[in-house]
């Protein structure tokens, strides 16, 4: 890539994540094209509203592209997905549109099977994937809020840093974003997941924040056990984590007050649930070498049956 | 026990179970007092009304005598204490009142620990203990639903098969109520936990009914996993069950069609649930000989963490 890679951006599924990082990467001179699927009409209107830990700040309507589908867009040279895993069926009518020979496509999406599925359908030199470390909601059309964190770890989807890597990773840099290339993206996504899988599934499966998890003696522990079982997929994998990670991941949390995680509020909402990225796909990762997990596997089944559609289409 | 023991009978905590073999009693001529929390008052006004399986019958308000304390009561023979597990911490208080000194006193509680609670406080040589194999709701104060089985197996607290708890076996048995002694109830028990633990651990977790979860994948996968587990703490305890009784218990529960699990509908209704009777009680027998059950354990602290009381007190 040369020196002023990339020149213009798309960001698809631009809700809470994408909407933050790529009001980042416009506020700091950035072309980003953003996909929105409700909030397009009510940010073409009214700009973009960031409540940010690193500093508030505002887009005013003129300085935002905002579409209802790409196909509305000019093409880029990079993608950045940041859609729901439970869309990632569109991702072909998503991001075909606004490919160019050499576009490259960055998934900063929750959970594993993001980049082989993006891969399989465009070819796997295209592919970066990356894991954001990061507390964001958005709290209403066109607003967001950031409160903790925003730590972005980033490699190609083989794992090696390249100069594409490094180019995306000073694009984040330069916009007041915290980036890092990693040689280890397999770790990096375990990791996240180590917070994921309990926080998400029992924030959703039993509807409670972070800090009653963690502050009841049931609760703390269902979160050490199944922090415990991930750790124990990973080491499958050939990943370690050092026995420390489990407090320090809980010592954190307990930084973050009465967090609410997306799935929680995906459930409470009725919207589609990441089950399968955060849940399905790390079950069926550790089942190949034969690694056993009963509470994730519990886990899963019972969010599966709970999950907002089910009942719906029976 | 001489021929015509027990009597004069009083039931305590006469819901949907005492209320339902209460009626059966009083239908066939027993004397029978029934100590009811909230319905004392509808019943002593227009009787017990009973839809069953075995054959509707209603019981005027003169044939009933219904109490909301048992200190209104005279003493008796025999106590039946069909009281929710989750009030045991009143059994001195409403028990005692009702005691002579050779009064039995007959538990027909879900789960384990009930037994052993009773004989700390009165002694053991007066409990005998057993499980109703039924489906009972109880629909409007003074209204109840019996749909399905019925029987009762019991036997001294011990064990041990004697007089009086063929005595007792009697009274139900000419009630128009299906009643073994049984000489293992231990077995018994953990028999009925084995439907107990899935069908009301996650009804009431995942807010479904008996087909749902039979007709699910995961629900069925889990209701499986559940059930082994169950079995191998039984197993670990000296207590066999032959493979069949896993498919035998999913077959007769389709045979239920949308059942509501009492716990379901505790949840539901914002009442207490019987978690420690049913999950801990369990969990914690089965761990003195050091057998893991991972998904019962998540169960339990699952459902103490949604328990209706839990937040309400913090």
């Amino acid at each position: 890539v040369n020196a002023n890679w990339p020149q213009s951006i798309a960001i698809i599924g631009a809700g809470a994540v994408g909407g933050y990082y790529g009001a980042r990467l416009i506020q700091h001179g950035h072309t980003v094209y953003l996909h929105m699927r409700s909030d397009a009409a009510a940010v073409r209107k009214s700009g973009l509203q960031i409540k940010s830990c690193d500093g508030d700040f505002i887009l005013g309507p003129t300085s935002v592209h905002a579409f209802e589908h790409p196909r509305q867009m000019p093409k880029v040279d990079l993608v950045i997905v940041t859609l729901k895993t439970t869309a990632n069926s569109e991702f072909a009518e998503l991001i075909a549109p606004i490919l160019k020979e050499n576009t490259a496509i960055f998934t900063l999406q929750n959970g594993l099977g993001n980049e082989e599925r993006l891969a399989h359908l465009f070819g796997s030199s295209r592919i970066l994937g990356g894991v954001a470390f990061v507390c964001i909601n958005r709290i209403a059309p066109g607003v967001i809020s950031h409160t903790d964190h925003g730590l972005i770890r980033l490699s190609e989807m083989a794992g090696r840093v390249t100069e594409r890597a490094r180019a995306v990773a000073r694009l984040f840099t330069g916009s007041k974003v915290a980036c890092e290339t990693t040689d280890n993206l397999a770790a990096t996504r375990w990791e996240k997941l180590i917070w994921n899988i309990p926080f998400n599934g029992l924030g959703a499966l039993l509807d409670l924040t972070t800090d009653k998890l963690i502050k009841n003696e049931f609760g703390l522990s269902l979160v050490h056990s199944l922090m415990r079982e991930v750790i124990s997929a990973s080491k499958g994998l050939g990943i370690e984590f050092p026995d420390s990670i489990i407090q320090q991941k809980i010592e954190h949390t307990s930084t973050m007050g009465a967090y609410k995680s997306s799935m929680q509020i995906d459930r409470e909402l009725g919207r589609a649930m990441e089950i399968e990225a955060m849940f399905g796909e790390p079950l069926r990762a550790a089942r190949r070498p034969g690694i056993e997990l009963p509470k994730l596997e519990m886990l899963y089944h019972s969010l599966t049956l709970v999950d907002n559609k089910q009942w719906r289409l029976s």
